[in-house]
């Protein structure tokens, strides 16, 4: 089928770029009413997305596809203000697409990149588009291929007259939960999304404020995917279960706390069996874990800010450790582990809680990470509405996210989300139990990088006193960098000028107390 | 005292920026006969500079100073080719000297940038100053104060015939170490610098490479520094040791495997009370460790580059966690530790043990980073020369360093220090009391988060088969990112076309076996 010119002014809204997640959006899109011009670089790709597409599938939504062949009569196709979203690769791609549409546009039009853009990419686009006097949204789209088609989480950050553009169709388009449960509305269909509900997207911040919260949202994504590994490794290593027995123990959990999205693909994951082979499914998954960066732009922003976010870089770092696979297994037959288990009991249920309490711990490093983040880019960021619209469409979505809702309504300024009364008390109960996994794994020669960072995370965070005095004191040593003193105010500085080790005892006057 | 204008062509070298490492690095050059030019912003610095130090103190070395209070007369003193090393705070104030040098310079001229320059500045500073006929070195500097006075370690990076111009001073300058035991040569004094011994410092390659081994260099500074912290506050919280009685241990220590600088400077701190409050010196520290961006450069050039370093980003992480301080301190308040000690007994020993475990792991991590930066820039790192520039006048410098020197010369295309014989003996002996001490932490209480990091880096990397086998497939479950077979060849990709949970088995034609 060729495609003809398109009628003008006919379509609500633009979508350039028919992969899978633009395909999707565009689905759901029409599904909610919307006409949806649509176009692709190749036009055979837009050809056959309309043709598997015909109007019937969108029934009497009103919704349906308007295909251009060309970039112009794609712009054409728009009713202005013009409202197009960009789904392409991030990067050098996505710039190739708004150098070719912005010479088409008129001032006030608004341009949406919903692809997984660097969020100072983002603020630099914002900028160059707004000089032009055209508006920009960078939104975060969560939920994968399925939460394009039945209801993403979105994150939009820009400009408010911007988002006041988009907002009908983000609104329509986005997962919903139930208003009182926090839990996700399920069962849209193809021509039947779901009515009603609390939709996951709200209008996040200024500039690059939308892109940075679905970086971090993937920076806890890497997190809690770690933590579950760890979880698994533990249960099949140390308890010595088997991947249906560990499968049946996550349908558990999904039960209680760790009711999640996560947990219930692992279970769906560890229940299966290859056909090929028999064996489980997960034994012949090479275990090379691949990555698209978010989690690296999240550890490399944190450690920019001065943020501890243990979990997640240990998380990143476990990627890159697990993708060593030819050399770890040379290694293998080099480095031997414990000669036998240790005497360390644990329970299944220890390391639910351990999963549980390490979680929190990665949490409330990302939550942290959205308040610096705040205050240094000027965003006014609103935790609680993030954590609202994180409880559906997104991969990180969770009972848990219900809670974290609830911590910020409690508390809207809530300094860490350790701190929060319900959060400290679930932690206190289990904290036991974290440990003996720790333990355990260390005793066992289990690896459990998440597991042990965000326990000491959890640890140092909690500490009056912790032993940078030490390190402070090393750096005045060798590096005349000062200290400060516990009992004079902040900003005295110190230098004691040392001497060497035959010296027993400092003189008062060797103190430098004033500098 | 005024300066009058120095005689043309006097000098042999000549350095700009008379902070405290800019002084001690010209009197080493002059205590090692060279006559040394010397520029710094504010004349007065110079004056005060040269006033205190009169000829006589350079005796009978043939060095000397040859102050300048203008630039132009400053290079005008310069024999040529000239020699000119910044010593000045890096980034903008390093580019301002050099862009005021640049045009009173003649072809062949080599300046030398000694400051804690990012390697990426270097790349580009040498790139310009070369399509200027101008040479440039990026040198790291290390040893502090002290180092740069009597014997630094030293790393230069640029082109081979700038470092052809420099080697004369830098190998004078430069730390020796006993060409047998591969120790420090200490006891150099004013004007009578040590005698003989191999220099530390060589050529490290073309670009930026001098700068980047001294990054990586402190990034492994701050684990080894952060795990001697761990240990003193395990064997002062778990093992009830006070400050004294660990100055002792560490003392003990340092006749061992642990022989380091590090360990020296802590024993020294930990010996000392306060002779104001008669407290233990380090007690009356504040606990907020600053930092000047290496450790955080080092873990972010590891991120770029794919390699697991979790040890040294968790000792920037806490870091981090030490600067909160008033948050900590409200959090003690809200958030318990373990009610009791656990029964779980650990001697000092062990925790030496740990220590040693964990250093290896670091320092392997850092070594690791090297052969894949070497790979990323074409640099052509030798690790064992690297290694023996470590062994003195920097700040890790250790008995240790000649070990990993060693263990380069047995195989210098080592894949990871683990793998050593000797090292892989090593930890195969301590491992059990490594794992005790990592375990106590968890129990009591006691945040180790560079001790887990290394231990779970350790128990990864001798992991033929890791829980990424889960994760890949979560991946491939949420958003069809794939997964390679253990039983089909690397680069062959497969993708499951997921069931939903209500769905129990997979068929074969499920699997995707093609893609």
């Amino acid at each position: 089928m060729a495609l003809s010119k398109p009628a003008a002014t006919s379509a609500d809204v633009g979508l350039v770029g028919l992969a899978v997640m633009g395909q999707n959006l565009v689905l759901n899109m029409a599904d909610h009413g919307f006409k949806v011009a649509v176009y692709n670089r190749t036009t055979a790709t837009t050809e056959r997305f309309v043709a598997d597409n015909p109007p019937a599938v969108f029934g009497d939504t009103g919704g349906g596809l308007v295909p251009a062949a060309d970039l112009r009569d794609f712009v054409a196709s728009l009713k202005r203000p013009r409202r197009i979203v960009i789904l392409v690769k991030a990067g050098g791609p996505t710039d190739a697409v708004i150098d070719s549409l912005v010479p088409l546009l008129d001032k006030g039009d608004v341009v949406v990149d919903g692809g997984n853009a660097l969020f100072t990419d983002t603020m630099r686009r914002e900028k160059a588009l707004g000089e032009k006097g055209l508006l920009f949204v960078g939104s975060g789209v969560s939920g994968g291929e399925e939460g394009a088609r039945f209801g993403p989480s979105l994150m939009p950050g820009g400009r408010r007259e911007a988002w006041a553009l988009l907002e009908p169709i983000w609104v329509a388009c986005a997962a919903k939960v139930d208003a009182k449960t926090g839990k996700p509305i399920e069962g849209a269909r193809p021509g039947k999304p779901v009515q009603g509900g609390v939709p996951c997207t709200t209008y996040i911040g200024p500039g690059g404020a939308g892109h940075y919260v679905k970086m971090v949202h993937n920076g806890i994504e890497y997190a809690d995917m770690q933590l579950i590994c760890e979880s698994y490794d533990i249960l099949r290593h140390a308890k010595g279960l088997s991947p249906e027995a560990i499968s049946k123990v996550m349908r558990e959990w999904n039960q209680g706390d760790l009711d999640s999205f996560l947990i219930e693909i692992s279970a769906d994951v560890l229940q299966q069996r290859d056909p090929v082979t028999g064996a489980p499914f997960v034994d012949v998954v090479l275990d090379a874990a691949g990555q698209k960066g978010t989690g690296k732009w999240t550890s490399v922003n944190a450690l920019d800010l001065g943020v501890p976010t243990g979990s997640i870089a240990e998380a990143v770092f476990a990627r890159c450790i697990s993708a060593l696979k030819d050399e770890r297994v040379r290694a293998s037959a080099v480095l031997k582990g414990p000669t036998a288990p240790s005497p360390l009991e644990i329970s299944v249920d220890a390391v639910r809680d351990a999963l549980y309490c390490s979680k929190l711990c990665a949490y409330a490093q990302g939550f942290a990470l959205y308040t610096a983040a705040s205050k240094e880019y000027g965003w006014n960021l609103d935790l609680g509405a993030i954590a609202q619209i994180f409880r559906g469409g997104c991969i990180i979505r969770a009972r848990f996210l219900q809670k974290i809702t609830e911590a910020y309504q409690r508390q809207p300024a809530l300094e860490n989300l350790l701190l929060d009364p319900y959060f400290a008390a679930q932690v206190e109960k289990a904290q036991a139990n974290w440990r003996s996994v720790v333990a355990k794994a260390a005793l066992d020669g289990v690896p459990a990088p998440a597991f042990s960072s965000a326990l000491s995370y959890f640890d140092s965070y909690r500490r009056k006193t912790l032993p940078a005095n030490l390190l402070q004191a090393q750096r005045d040593y060798f590096g005349a960098h000062t200290y400060e003193r516990v009992d004079r105010p902040r900003g005295e500085f110190f230098h004691v000028d040392w001497p060497d080790s035959k010296r027993p005892e400092l003189k008062a006057s060797e103190l430098g107390m004033s500098r």
